[in-house]
């Protein structure tokens, strides 16, 4: 028997993946959550049917994600992420010896759960005695807590569901609530060739809260299109021009310095969606 | 009855697009055409069940295959297209106004003519008095013809099967003699995160021949992993560093001046293959 997974990225093209097992299939209280083994990617997780995140190129998203901003900020201590369960954008940020407590707040334990078990590579940081993993809603969380965090990163699925509140004006205003006088926050911004709409409106709000506001570009070969787009909103400091002449060597696979700048040029069709 | 097209970007991963109908099937001397239109991209030429170019998104590849050599050389008058039967590079050159002449060759005659009935979008340059087309063996045509190009452009199939002879150390010594002075020669060369041995021995051949090598990456959302390579040999002048400060401004959808020059930047998986 040959099993594949089918993903639809838009109503008429997918991609499929072939499937070697099936490590986990659960219903949870927020969405239905799958671990495939594939053989072009490695382990992965799905959930709702759509990939978060396989072995083999989650370093793209969890390093950029997670480096952009951290570097960017001169002296990141105190790091929120919101969503990310599986623990990839924690292992990175983890990596700045700078960063004193990192919280994930994740409204799926179940995620977290199973990503312990079956994602070793990514999760391994949840257990760093400077993480703490928080299981709850994300907007309440933010509220709840002001001018504490120096990075937050809103690592969430697509804006669609569970997610929706993740993304949007008044939730942008919290999170400048809870940065502290020189903070940064980044979210992940989906891809401005399926959805260029999503990307306009996501930026233009953003760019209504935040002094700064910049968008890069990562290529990541499981979400749709290839081509992944990130938004920064920072109280201060522009991450295409950081300085990063003073920053520490980390390991990486896809992030180096002469990316970081590099990565906010944009091609003309996403340079005209955020004018 | 739905029609899917299904291409394996590796043996078990693959992209399927929904078909809304077969504009032409054909045998030819080299190759099995087709051109479908689909849902999701609008009119494909697919050559041996790969797709080569889209009409929703051709500009990327042949954007930046054309602009950023033409934009290097400081005075391009005659160019040569290998391979590029669709017309879309030649279709991009000829926005350059030094350009005198513009020679396509292309061995399989067929792609032409079809494309020239089906794909007008992107072949329509193909008539302009300034184009030659030439249907012939782009190797005999490289070897004929000595110190006379300033641009040529190798814009193949994979190097596997028909276009193999247009990739590695013999050519790239033959292009190396067909351009003039300062000369530039660019090929597209695969994707790295698939197909890392390729890129990193075609590099390696064009470094052997050219005093500047340089590679770049571009996001075309229907080629495997989303994410194209393109290397670039030059006689003298280096594409990553070109005074683009009096080029002409030309219509594009993904080109721009700033990407010119951050598209050499390199995810760190990408710079240690050509390292």
């Amino acid at each position: 028997m040959e099993m594949w997974l089918k993903e639809e990225q838009i109503e008429s093209a997918a991609m499929t993946y072939k499937v070697k097992e099936t490590l986990v299939r659960r219903k949870t209280d927020f969405q239905d959550l799958a671990i495939l083994d594939t053989e072009a990617f490695g382990r992965m997780l799905v959930l709702d049917g759509i990939v978060q995140t396989t072995i083999n190129d989650e370093y793209v998203y969890h390093e950029m994600i997670s480096h952009i901003p951290l570097f960017t900020h001169p002296n990141p201590k105190k790091v929120l992420v919101v969503g990310g369960g599986d623990g990839g954008a924690i292992r990175e940020v983890l990596k700045h010896p700078s960063v004193e407590k990192a919280v994930l707040c994740e409204i799926d334990g179940v995620v977290v759960e199973e990503c312990k078990k079956h994602l070793p590579e990514i999760s391994c940081a949840l257990e760093d005695p400077r993480c703490e993993v928080f299981i709850g809603d994300g907007i309440k969380y933010v509220h709840e807590h002001k001018n504490e965090f120096d990075v937050i990163i809103v690592d969430s699925t697509d804006p669609f569901g569970a997610a929706e509140g993740l993304f949007g004006g008044s939730f942008y205003k919290e999170i400048y609530e809870c940065l502290t006088e020189e903070g940064i926050f980044i979210a992940q911004t989906e891809t401005p060739f399926y959805l260029p709409e999503v990307v306009k409106s996501v930026f233009s709000d953003a760019k209504a809260v935040f002094p700064v506001t910049k968008l890069f570009m990562a290529a990541i070969p499981t979400y749709p299109s290839g081509y992944w787009s990130f938004t920064v909103g920072s109280k201060k400091h522009d991450p295409e021009n950081a300085d990063l002449s003073k920053t520490i060597d980390i390991s990486t696979k896809y992030y180096t310095k002469k990316l970081h700048k590099a990565c906010f040029s944009l091609p003309k069709y996403v340079e005209d969606l955020i004018k």
